[in-house]
């Protein structure tokens, strides 16, 4: 996976040109990083074939426009690139990430509206938010005492690096002995954990979080596939002892689909073995895989 | 300012070597950019000496311990990389930036405990958060809708990049002519704006808040001056009525010192000019830098 720079494999798409990951760098001065200003997408690269690749760049140049930044690509423009980032690669399975950062100003200014925004894109190998023993069991999760940065304060929908809340929650999960962490809000309802949205099923409906969290393009999957499979899906207020309560949880992430949570807070959900419905589910999402849609 | 690369002029110390600042990069693979999971400290050089160093470093290695990661220096390392950086760059004034991030896990795993920490330091041309002429006539700041990120997702006290909050402010203040932004809290109270505190006078007190914001360090210098001059100073709640009814008002920030307010959401703040105790405590903060303590 990696070559002999200790980097992993990969081809990015950093000031214009096409290079290998490990030697796509940002300034240190780019406010994407000084200020954590930018915002991203990831879709993975599944066989070969993108998989929603416009749902991905319909929501980031969403996000790009929300932020009042400016792609310097159009959409097709956009498309080319990580296709190319992708076959110059060489990869079957990948992560594309794509980067807007708003850069720096010419002028050595602060005002963000003087920037000259900094696009970056990037394809590296498919990893999975849980290794393959995780995915068979389930995992562990914690509820963290740490809460989700509110809507007030950081627009959820715009997908963002602020995750010092999400790796302080980490920290809390390891010390407890789980394997990873939900994040409540400020009033303790279930938000999100790194990388995922969670989902509880309860009396065979599953419900799902509406607020402060990101939309996530595979919770909307797993939300068609619930459809599909004539599952009800509550998209409102998950709380805490509903997660605790569930029948089953599952978590949905690019990086890995629909996966299996069997434990919150070292408690066992049900008889601690991931759910029937999470198993539909999951069986049904890599088969869309091979679905040309 | 700057030299033919578009940067500014300035000496980084980026993975074990000394080099020019326009060739300070990190990958876009590490955590500090795709998780803004760091931490960081400015201190300014003023005649050619550090100002209250000691205490800059204090407050970066408590953040660092507070994120859980570890320097690769020692106090004396770290100090020598800054001196070193000055010295090399020849500036008589400027900023000296260090910076620690979660770096990237060399099995490429997710987990944080694995990543091996990324240290950065550079130093680069002083600039002020307000010009010449704001800081002759004071500026007008706008009390935005956007939240400061509470304390209960992301802890104030470690200095950190988490500023989409600080930048949708901006843009908000913008939009109403002003010209920089104080956000307030969820409850309401002022809290801090981008890159510096905020101190209402009203009958002869400073005011200044005591939660959500950074420990400032020209914040802590601002109120031993007031001590000295014998103004009492309450750290507490700052609501935003009390901001807009102060007697005068003034910003504490490393990158300018103490700096007037004369506006508020546009109305003017008593006869719109910079108030004689901010003059006061401004020219004594400038004559601290002769001291030689």
């Amino acid at each position: 996976m990696a070559d002999d720079s200790g980097y992993p494999e990969g081809v990015a798409y950093v000031d214009g040109d096409f290079r290998p990951l490990s030697e796509a760098k940002i300034s240190v001065l780019d406010w994407g990083f000084l200020r954590s200003d930018a915002t991203y997408d990831v879709v993975h690269v599944w066989d070969g074939k993108f998989f929603r690749l416009d749902r991905h760049m319909d929501r980031f140049m969403a996000s790009v426009e929300k932020l009042r930044m400016t792609l310097p690509v159009d959409r097709d423009g956009l498309a080319n690139i990580l296709n190319e980032c992708v076959s110059r690669s060489g990869m079957r399975e990948s992560y594309v990430e794509m980067i807007l950062t708003r850069g720096r100003s010419p002028t050595f200014s602060r005002d963000p509206r003087d920037a000259v925004n900094n696009f970056i894109a990037f394809a590296m190998p498919f990893g999975w938010v849980m290794n393959e023993e995780q995915r068979q069991r389930g995992i562990n999760i914690v509820i963290a005492e740490t809460r989700r940065i509110p809507v007030e304060s950081v627009d959820p929908t715009v997908k963002n690096y602020h995750w010092l809340d999400l790796v302080a929650g980490m920290f809390e999960s390891y010390d407890r002995g789980g394997e990873s962490v939900v994040l409540t809000d400020l009033a303790g309802n279930i938000t999100e954990g790194p990388g995922f949205n969670i989902f509880a099923v309860k009396d065979g409906r599953a419900a799902t979080a509406d607020r402060g969290v990101l939309q996530g393009i595979t919770r909307q999957t797993a939300t068609e596939l619930c459809e599909e499979l004539q599952i009800s899906v509550d998209i409102g207020t998950v709380t805490a002892d509903a997660l605790r309560g569930a029948d089953e949880i599952f978590i949905t992430s690019t990086a890995g689909g629909i996966m299996p949570v069997t434990r919150i807070d070292g408690e066992a959900i049900r008889d601690g073995k991931p759910g029937p419905m999470t198993g539909r589910l999951t069986e049904l999402y890599w088969a869309k895989h091979d679905d040309p849609a």
